[in-house]
């Protein structure tokens, strides 16, 4: 499949029908259909349709939920818009990279663009359920990008993208999706717990840090085998311990 | 100067304030200053003023002519942008070959990137009056772009352009140097090999896909602290399950 045909655009909280009108006719005009929208305002007011123009066939399909969780559930792959100023802004990529990324993962794989609320974008907890992270470049002065702006440069990117055919001749090393990563996770929070590593008050601190670590080291399938088998074995020591512990 | 310090955009005839408001803040966003209106509509209507956001200096700053002659009288180079229908469509660029070609220009020359009306564009003699002719790609299915979205994709071409060779301008992270490397890899092997994950036999092979992860990962000095604890609790866990299994 095209890869335009393999994007999704989740837009979280938005606050503007018209926001949301203007990115149906962005995501239209770059050639991108599947629109998801988590908790947003009044979907039929009428701004939402006057800003979408021709793109109304997009804003009547698109699919409403109460989660972002929910809404990326079959999103192998996922990147957070952000401004730049996080603490753990040398990790955030550029639309072109995210783009060059993605070109290199499964090709039946699914990428959601994520978008924050007009004014205070994602929530910790939801950038910490997508994959990467991404910043438009814009000017230092004035680096607020109106929702439907952003949302078009970044289809743009991904349009221009899917113009040539990449010639440059990478072999796709193909990354792990959330399908795997995420079990993946679950299983080291776990035998993190067991032998005392995480702070069971607080175990996401210490989680987030892990998952950064294994992001930036794009894990395939065969990484993650290897990781998910370490951790057994370290679960294995583990309950011999515990078995100890508890004598 | 600066590139974008040599960049006008000319809207003509615009007929809606909210675009023109709209389009100051896309050439604030991707730090262009100066703005030319050709017989536009109100200009201090209040919807110009409310989508300006925080680029209403631009709104205020902004010049007004009675021609696009006129407004071009300065500028050594000009652009029209049009919808690709064109009559002689193979002589159309796309913005990024546009900025490609004023890069070359002289040093002190002007560009303007002329955006015609709304629901008419530029007229014959507008197109005659241009150096250059430009089209930004859009789906084939839905190619009439918002005139504030048009803008920014020009403008954002160009912003990308004048980047520095690093575009990334990423505060350089700190990555762990091998003094600190090679002790997280001895501690992992003999850690790995005490809970039985390494084959004793052979254990560089595993050990050679950990430091390949670990390479792409990119650990700063903290990142490999957490790492060392997490090993040391690994090992606390194994020293008494070996105290049992030694018992």
């Amino acid at each position: 499949m095209d890869i335009k045909g393999r994007i999704t655009v989740v837009l979280v909280g938005t606050q503007s029908p018209g926001n949301i009108g203007m990115v149906c006719r962005a995501m239209k005009n770059m050639g991108l259909s599947d629109l998801r929208l988590v908790n947003p305002c009044r979907v039929d007011h009428p701004d939402a349709t006057m800003f979408a123009v021709s793109a109304r066939d997009l804003l009547e399909a698109a699919r409403i939920y109460s989660s972002l969780g929910e809404a990326l559930s079959d999103c192998e792959f996922s990147v957070a818009t952000t401004r730049r100023h996080g603490k753990y802004r040398n990790e955030i990529c550029t639309p072109g990279e995210i783009v060059e990324k993605f070109s290199g993962c499964a090709p039946q794989s699914r990428l959601a663009l994520v978008f924050g609320r007009e004014d205070s974008g994602l929530t910790t907890d939801e950038l910490a359920l997508c994959r990467w992270q991404a910043t438009i470049p814009t000017a230092d002065e004035y680096g607020s990008l109106n929702l439907s702006q952003a949302v078009l440069l970044f289809c743009y990117e991904f349009f221009k993208g899917a113009l040539p055919v990449d010639p440059a001749g990478k072999t796709a090393r193909e990354l792990a999706g959330s399908a795997s990563l995420e079990p993946l996770y679950d299983q080291m929070e776990r035998t993190f717990l067991r032998i005392g590593y995480l702070n069971p008050q607080n175990p996401d601190h210490m989680m987030r840090s892990m998952r950064r670590i294994f992001s930036r080291a794009e894990l395939d399938e065969r990484e993650v085998s290897a990781l998910r088998g370490l951790l057994s074995q370290i679960d294995w020591a583990a309950a011999e311990f515990k078995g100890k512990k508890g004598a």
